[in-house]
């Protein structure tokens, strides 16, 4: 019978699909480590099936995969050279099938699904997982169920709403639509996919995986996430934890995660060294994809990153605004508010002379600005107007 | 002396990357296509290093890439048991780092741009290009200028203006613009790389040795691609040139063109057997990325196609929207109208009985829907809505 964990107390649990969490602490349950020989298998294509000793899978199905992983790890040589920072490296996700890392953990808890015999998956998401749910629901023939905010934009529902999921839009408390979601889901056969999924938490290990094999098979010495409800930040670290077991590498990277000022309880949790967060009272940041107040996984990664000299750090929308035009400017990478975060924070422990020399600094750059055009102000990218025959007249001025 | 090739004159002409048209018959210039001894660095990681032998490029700088290429090619199983159509599979370029295909062209001429020791580059797109040339000189430290067209939208623009290039709306005819561009990219040393620019030609052929690798080694019979100025379409077509002149095919695949209805001056040459266009009037379709009613590469395209066998035709603007719906609905991919025109086309021919039961078709998914969403019909996108104590209520009727 297959278990989960619960990291605080200590104990398994039988797997139970419809409502993940410690029956006796209510934190969210993940899936055991293992300390069973593993390998990478490289001379396959797909990253589920490199890394599928390392997924709580029996089988994989690629037929359920969108070819998602296999991102770039980009050197940012033009902020190195700028910005006297050590070596700086952009883990790309935002080339992802669905444009965000969300895939790498829907292809995991989708194919979990089908091994399960389930019909219907569902989400609640503000976008990214949205999408991402209802695209690998689509391509494993399964119906999807997508809870979105009441005041979610007209973009965001329709690179959702694509995919023909069955999409709801939901009025009233985030934080009790995410347990109402798996009472429901108990109820009508519906496996809810949420944040903290311990099986969408493994898929996110492919990532720490890949960065470790890009880097010829050594570890960074730092690692910049963007943190909102934690599952990503717990997947990247396990990846590691995994690789320390199997005596790949001898130390762990340092996880920074990288939260919003104006929201940020795990960083004000973390500042204040406490082993649980509160609430963060009235959230307001132009980073919406983790602007989450209430992270279901947030104990765990203050547990996580406690034990692991990890760092916890909040930035401000002027600082991820002008980040995330920074890169495009000069690194050519367009990513969302809520990617950029994790260069504001470079930029901010820079100051600090926090980093060595020698350090390789990786970034997770988790989702496309494409998704979020509509938080980009106008006012802030310039143009020209001309007809042809001033072209040149009005070029001659702006060139010289 | 580096030379440039006219395939209607037959003749070579030294290389002027400011201007690569043949001096006597007005028609672009391609690189001439060589038999030298040449083979895939399949241990190399970025695209143009694994095939670098086939580029025109005396050496590769990784540093100018944004990881482009090594898209996957995914079965589209939904599709071939739904509607009994043989082994179908698409060529996913919307991953792409800017989420179009136009990336493998941009690396290429900016590697070029680089070695020729060009500060500055351009070019002139009403979506996609604009994107992809901006990014790529800003991860290079070049300049660049980018003209779009007076009507073109604010996500458009926002989406090219994000990488910070001097960025001009021009009022006036398109093909006036694009001779225009020569003009001034030649006085002001602007290396406009623009639709059918030699070197982004050579680029797109990377995709076609990699679909080749994808297959096993081997060439599909059929191969589906979306046709506006015809540099994709030219590069596709040369790589397995390049392939049978290696002795590594013996077929070339039928290379299918596929235009909109409401601009489909190729096609409408192709089925009257004329072997030059004429310029499409009063174009019109929601494909805006193929939607240009003088392709500069048109001729070629024609010559080509009868040359290997291939034909262009046209699909309705209806046909379109429903295949970008099916595409994301029944596989996961959401494209840009311009790429579903793929879609629609198999379904055409198939209806005409063309394919055998053994064939392999690849189409090539050229742009995500993402840059594409305002064309999409809100009301075609359904949705639901409910407070959360009303939520099962509503599934309830949904689910059933």
């Amino acid at each position: 019978m297959e278990k989960l964990e619960c990291v605080f107390c200590a104990k398994t649990f039988p797997l139970d699909i419809f409502f993940p969490f410690c029956p006796e602490c209510g934190e969210p349950l993940l899936v055991p480590r293992t300390k069973k020989r593993r390998s990478f298998h490289t001379e396959r294509k797909l990253s589920v099936e490199i890394f599928k000793d390392f997924l709580p899978l029996p089988k994989i199905d690629p037929a359920l995969s969108l070819g998602e992983g296999d991102t770039p790890l980009l050197e940012l040589d033009n902020f190195m050279a700028r910005y006297r920072l050590p070596r700086v490296l952009a883990k790309n996700e935002t080339v992802n099938p669905t444009s965000s890392f969300k895939d790498r953990g829907s292809v995991v808890a989708v194919q979990k699904a089908v091994s399960l015999g389930i019909k219907t998956i569902g989400t609640i998401s503000t976008g990214n997982m949205a999408g991402s749910t209802a695209a690998y629901a689509a391509k494993a023939g399964l119906r999807s169920v997508i809870f979105v905010k009441e005041d979610t934009s007209r973009e965001k529902i329709l690179a959702a709403g694509i995919y023909g999921p069955i999409l709801v839009k939901v009025k009233g408390d985030y934080g009790r639509l995410f347990r109402k979601s798996f009472e429901i889901g108990r109820r009508h056969g519906i496996y809810f996919m949420n944040s903290v999924d311990p099986f969408r938490i493994e898929g996110y290990k492919t990532t720490g995986y890949e960065v470790f094999l890009q880097l010829g098979a050594q570890a960074p010495e730092c690692i910049f996430v963007p943190v909102s409800a934690g599952g990503h930040l717990i997947g990247l670290m396990r990846a590691f934890l995994d690789l320390r077991d199997k005596g790949l590498i001898r130390k762990m990277p340092v996880f920074v995660g990288v939260q919003a000022k104006g929201c940020s309880p795990l960083a004000r949790a973390f500042s204040s060294v406490k082993t649980s967060f509160t609430r963060f009272p009235n959230p307001h940041t132009i980073a919406h994809a983790i602007s989450n107040p209430n992270p279901p996984g947030g104990n765990i990664v203050l547990k996580m990153l406690r034990e692991n000299k990890g760092m916890l750090i909040a930035v401000s929308d002027a600082e991820i605004t002008k980040a995330q035009k920074l890169l495009a400017e000069r690194e050519g990478i367009f990513c969302d508010p809520a990617s950029a975060t994790v260069l504001a924070g470079v930029f901010r422990l820079a100051k600090k002379r926090i980093f060595k020399d020698r350090d390789r600094i990786v970034l997770v750059i988790t989702g496309s600005g494409l998704k979020t055009i509509e938080d980009l102000d106008v006012a802030r990218i310039d143009y020209h107007e001309a007809a042809i025959d001033g072209l040149e007249k009005m070029l001659d001025s702006v060139l010289r």
